[in-house]
């Protein structure tokens, strides 16, 4: 990442810092400043702040509200912990672990208001545009997490449906998040529309990287388990596309990983791995997600702005889309 | 309850009933249709309504926003009641019961994010003040239920911190619900202070009204069990004030009864009531509802509108101080 975009990056994380979220009691406040405290690398306020800077200079009037973004996607991830049963979180306990279920549920709530607090700080003008985009983008969200359980239980999980969900859990809020620095920045709805779309499609685009490098990532390079996913089972494109077009052997083979109870690990991952390997789920993937980049790519060229304006976005983008771990 | 009032309530219960929240999927959206389909009497909304038309005629522009409250109370119910492992909400499954928790969790949230969008039904030159009021509010519910599990395993709670977390836990919304009619209906800063006072004040008073009918309420007039708080020792005023105030053989048969594991119910709750009744706890605890009462009908009275525009409201707060159950 360039040094403007690391720069950028501190003053966010200055004003998270400086943030006042409340104090008593403890108990209710505590968490969430431990969750904001835990890091991250700000990728959605930071592309609030540089949709923003298409339109403007500086960051005044967008650095508070794009913190609504970066405390709305912390607290999805605090709420989704508890849902997962996630044991950990950036490597640090998850809130329902270091205090309780309980105090992980209502400090979550508290902290969706204070989202709307900070997005209150946008001009009077456009506050109502602000919210109600941010409703719609937040309900998606919450719709995005259902679907994802929701497919635990299911069968047949299409492509189609599968990315519909990662959509909505992940890519929308990528989509809001510049949506909303156009907003503020003063776009007109066509320039919006590019935006919200670019965020939305790039999103799908990363999310499909996960899933990606979960099996295929450098082990040295990447932060956590190679082949967490194909452990549990869990319904990502590759195991969906691999269960599409997987035939005869393979087929058994990978339906018997799926369902087996008794594993050694390294071996369920090495024997799934190479039945994706067999069918080329590593380069069907990689053309999904650069079918993703490319589209996203595409809005953002419709947007009516200077070339000289476009390079910190574009930078940001390619840094996302080279990303290892 | 008089006829107009009735109506209202139909009207509110109308609207609700058509509100569009949502379908897909509808594990995330039938919950939110089914707890608010679970009755209860609106208050919150009908609160709104008739703090409007001491300003204004009609309903129009208060309907839609009014249901803000109503939904946002059933949301910290629902959440509530996750918390508290309640296995029944007005005699039926709660939502975790009926679902699950996760289920619960998540569709809590997305009923947060549909207040919002109800409170930007307001006009547009208010909007901001809605929801920061509002947001004021809701962080106070949160940080009143913080306390009162705090409360559950701390030993001394005094009067005060018990005043101040029922306030926050459920006063301050009855506060808001009257506020927000205020504010649609045009009035100005000081009788918006009033109204919010009103309602917070006699919120205290109800609260404090619930713990004594849980006590000393007609059984056969009372929907649940009397003394149900006594079996599960809830810390309420009638305790605390009794705990403060029982001396000699009192407070060591209250400490032990308090203490006790294994005992037959109907006889701590008459043997805990007696105590109460050699203390004196029932005038007590009217005397202090009669305190916030008085003290929020002088609040009332403060607000500038003609004496005709007043009846509703009084009739309404007259209605619910008199309430048996």
């Amino acid at each position: 990442m360039n040094e403007k975009l690391k720069e950028l990056i501190g003053v966010i994380d200055q004003a998270l810092k400086q943030l006042k979220i409340g104090d008593d009691p403890s108990n209710l406040y505590d968490p969430i400043k431990y969750i904001l405290s835990l890091g991250g690398k700000r990728i959605r306020p930071l592309l609030s702040v540089l949709a923003y800077q298409l339109f403007q200079e500086g960051y005044d009037k967008i650095l508070m509200p794009s913190l609504a973004v970066e405390v709305f996607h912390n607290f999805t991830l605090l709420h989704d912990d508890i849902m997962d049963k996630a044991p950990l979180r950036r490597n640090q306990p998850t809130v329902h672990e270091k205090w309780n279920e309980n105090v992980a549920i209502l400090s979550g709530d508290v902290m969706l208001v204070r989202v709307y607090d900070l997005l209150l700080q946008a001009d009077g003008s456009i506050v109502k545009e602000v919210i109600s985009r941010f409703n719609n983008c937040a309900a998606a969200v919450c719709e995005g997490q259902q679907l994802d359980m929701d497919f635990e239980s299911i069968d047949n999980v299409t492509q189609e449906e599968y990315i519909n969900m990662i959509r909505l859990k992940t890519a929308v809020l990528l989509g809001y998040s510049l949506e909303l620095g156009g907003l503020i920045g003063g776009a007109g709805e066509e320039d919006l529309a590019h935006l919200k779309n670019f965020g939305t499609l790039m999103g799908i685009g990363f999310q499909l990287m996960d899933d990606l490098l979960d099996v295929y990532a450098d082990k040295d390079v990447f932060g956590k388990q190679v082949g967490g996913d194909i452990l549990a089972n869990k319904k990502t494109f590759l195991l969906i596309k691999a269960t599409e077009l997987a035939g005869g052997n393979d087929k058994k083979e990978l339906e018997a990983w799926v369902s087996k109870t008794d594993f050694i690990p390294e071996e369920k991952i090495r024997a799934v791995t190479a039945i994706y390997d067999r069918i080329g789920i590593e380069a069907i993937t990689r053309e999904q997600i650069n079918f993703y980049f490319e589209k996203g790519l595409g809005e953002f060229n419709k947007i009516r702005v200077k070339e000289d304006r476009r390079k910190d976005l574009l930078s940001l983008s390619g840094f996302l889309m080279k990303r290892e771990k």
